[in-house]
């Protein structure tokens, strides 16, 4: 059994509290967060002690830390717990600026604890079965990948923000599947964009809709479709075309009841969020984890996974900035 | 080049006039309606001579009528026509008196001519390709069937008065294929009903809903879903389950465009009724009676699967009266 | 926090172990199974206590047993719980035999304790929604039911000699479900069955295939389609039919990835199974029963309703023997 | 009656006698064919006269030209029509050349006759409905478009050398279909592209694999997935997305039978090809084509779309080339 401490007690926090405990070899052991009732409430729940971080770092029996905490406190709390010797699964990003990403996993190579970062849509099962059957050969070479990523609703402009912008903050989930299903690297990068759901957001210097187009050292090609909104839920799909046929992961709706009447056919809308589309994805990443704490396996999503996303946004605003593609 | 005279001007007569014409076999030579009007307006567009019954029976250059007209005529024309020496091809029913059907089939076979009912869905390419697919093995024995035929809106009253009731008129396109899809016959036969779509029906001696269940001698079953009205479109589906899985026909779609807002995925209803539905199927009826012209095969839906599909009818009708399942 | 004895823990023991667990109003207390390595296993896993029946019964600190016992001991159980004052949560059915249910329902009624009969799929999301939708009006006055349920593959043989018959065993899911959506009692019942999906079955005096036809007071129906197989996973749908249109629950898949090549598009099964399929219904009927035991409402499915479902089932193999529906 | 003289009877020529002679107000007239066997086979068919080019211009009887010859001829045709006063519908593209197309349009325009330019797709009911469902405000102001459009199997290689290159041959449809659609003109072009799909096709001086980002004046954007080959049939769909939600027309399948086993759902493929996903396309325009002789309405695709759609053609492959995104 492991003893795992979790740093933020948020909503993302809450998420995982459950799979943690849900796990037959991890226990929720000690709870962290700056907000007193947030990890008051979770404690009580799952029966977990309330820390701060230097006892949790401190503590010979703590094995793990989850780090979901804000995205300003990731690269600090990993070299803490590096430092430390505890295995880390820490949200993504781990940092928004890239130098800061590269000196933070220098000192995680350093420590040699495994360190996984929670680009959690690898987990989803359908994407993942994407993967699989192309792996399997059952289209062929994959040749172009289309993704489609649409939030329900904006964010507030205040958020925007801090969020390091679009391609940091949303498109960079985007970046990381595209590397994951094609198996590749990206050789160039082009970004179009536009503001178009909320004016404040571009005030806050920030686009909402774009479309991006990676092309890859074997000639495959991937586009994205993001948008800070859709008006129907929330919109996560994939289509990988190859030599003989295509892949495609459609949506998840609410439910599965139609209603036929004069006007048509009504059926339900994707599932609200990530919170409920990503649900399974997050159990299933957590037992990944959970497998590389018995050292059976490396983690798949790493620190250096976390680096190439960051970058490729980094890259994808460049292109953006200059109406070129950008040569990686 | 085959010449057909067409006896029937009206809604379904003009379907088969443009199918007439558009194969490259046969000819519209002639049109006969009791209604002026209607067989003028026909035989404008095509080309095609207006003509009285006993010109279109005693002119040598006919080779074959088809059968639109009223239904208490078929057997009338039927028999003139196989004395006339004429092919035959003619609307379901024969006739909606068993005893009338037998006599006039009785005729037929003297006459040797041939005889095509039109039992217009065994041609429909879904509901065939179901048939062709299970012979093909692809699940296994044939164990049962679900049949769904529910009409977009009830049909006056007038008209149910002469329809022969709901069994005869509508439910007797699903015996024929039921029989048609199984291969077999069936050994008893239970039906249900209500009056439930409109009062008027009710009042003019019939039911608008039923249920029907078929038992066949191999121990295979089938049932048949039946309304006279559906409120979203004309619903035609059917399921046929096997050792090995369940081949299924839904419905075909006005368009297949939709529209994901906040309220839901918004589709297309059923195309409308049976001239749209079946509009492939009343192409491929024809193709057939041209090879049976031509004498390269045999009718494969004949004046006995008519007179089966009406025994059929009138045991379910018993079968509603007397509540229990009647033995075939 | 309510504390809960759980009786019996073999599968469905565990589904039930879990959502008890999970629920933050009550506690798994105590685990009671004659097999010790079933009770064992669970207790460690929830951190209960393994018990003896009547060490549970005397026990004034449980509030409510959880009957998921061998489907012969359930009457016995429920009346000692009853008499022991606790409140009772039920897995389908009471018993086999309707006059024992009878006596069974009485004593319950005496000692004036909450008894509710799991029929969990009143609590599937999908078909409740369309209760829901339908008494909002939806599609006007609901006029025909369709029901198909189909198992994945057979039970053994040996199981089925003691299950009661198909009707008592599976149909009865299915007059629940018909008694629940239509909001009325049926008034008359037809079935008709056959033995095609396994000799051993038939060998044991049952069928495997059935067709069931009910009629209600006021002239709506519904039908049942079953199978002991499908080929296919587990298929569970149906279809409520208004004056205005349908409302229609289809099967949820395995996945939503689809393979698109020169063969068509292949996509997912339905889920396996009873355990997969009806995972939230289990969730919501426990929270359901957590609404009972605070008292804030009354149980929904009581033992009338596990009454009534098995006296249309002794109705149903009445028709089936006699040919002929049954007045009820 | 317009009587219509067909200039090439090839593929597509035959597509459109058949729509010709169906119109109630249009006569296949005459049939031109350098290849003497192609006219004879349609003139015979259609009852129309085999003629020259010189013999249909100098006689007054025809009221229309109808080219659906090759490519090459159709600026050469158009302008010879026009001198003669002919109505002139013509398949795409005016030409390969835009300064040819020029050119051309300056003589339809000083010979005040109508042309009409057959970007059948605008036809299709499917995208037509999106639009007019877009207009009619249903998602709120249009944001973003994605299209698809894949062939089924990539054409052979001496026909991509003198088909001008993709863009001009196969994404010109796209260009076409998103100014369509949005209904404003583009203000940049991005694209970037790949030879995956057949060595031959590269060898050729052509790419096979392309992904077009237009963005528009006002902010919106389009992208435009293309490939030579699907491996599963002719992938035609279109997403239209809005503030309020999303508008989409996916692909219609060869048939609507399901085939459900232990292997999954089976499902057909999109249909083929053009001649097949189009058909009512070309009814339709030919529709359209006949309310412009009769004065009623003006082209509603003209030689200027022509143009354009083959401008952005030119723009897209200058933006392959250089690398980024030209503006317009």
């Amino acid at each position: 059994m492991f003893n795992i401490a979790l740093l933020g007690a948020g909503r993302i926090g809450q998420v995982h509290a459950v799979n943690i405990t849900e796990h037959k070899e991890t226990n929720l052991y000690a709870v962290v967060d700056p907000n007193p009732a947030n990890a008051q409430a979770l404690s009580e729940r799952y029966h977990a002690q309330v820390r701060t971080i230097n006892e949790v770092m401190g503590d010979p029996a703590v094995h793990a830390v989850l780090i979901a905490s804000a995205t300003d406190t990731h690269a600090d709390l990993i070299e803490l717990a590096a430092k430390n010797g505890k295995a880390i699964f820490c949200e993504k990003p781990v940092h928004l600026d890239i130098a800061r990403v590269r000196d933070c996993l220098t000192v995680v190579e350093q420590q040699r604890v495994p360190l996984f970062v929670g680009f959690n849509r690898r987990y989803d099962p359908q994407f993942r079965r994407v993967k699989t059957l192309s792996e399997a050969g059952n289209i062929g070479k994959a040749e172009s990948l289309l993704i489609v990523s649409r939030d329900p609703s904006p964010p507030p402009a205040e958020y925007v923000r801090v969020s390091g912008g679009m391609f940091r903050d949303m498109t960079i989930h985007d970046f990381d599947m595209a590397r994951f299903i094609m198996g590749e690297e990206p050789v160039s990068v082009f970004a179009q964009g536009s503001n178009l759901v909320d004016p404040a957001i571009g005030q806050a210097g920030d686009i909402d809709t774009a479309f991006v187009v990676l092309k890859f050292a074997s000639g495959a090609m991937a586009t994205i479709v993001n948008s800070r909104r859709s008006g129907y839920g929330y919109d996560q799909r994939l289509e990988l075309h190859g030599a003989g046929g295509v892949l495609s992961a459609g949506n998840i709706r609410e439910n599965v009841v139609e209603q036929w009447t004069d006007d048509g056919c009504l059926a339900a809308k994707p599932e609200h969020f990530f919170l409920q589309r990503y649900q399974s994805a997050y159990v299933a990443e957590w037992n990944h984890f959970v497998e590389v704490l018995n050292g059976r396996v490396q983690p798949e999503c790493t620190g250096l996974d976390g680096e190439r996303a960051l970058y490729l946004a980094d890259k994808a605003l460049e292109s953006l900035v200059q109406g070129k593609a950008i040569t990686l």
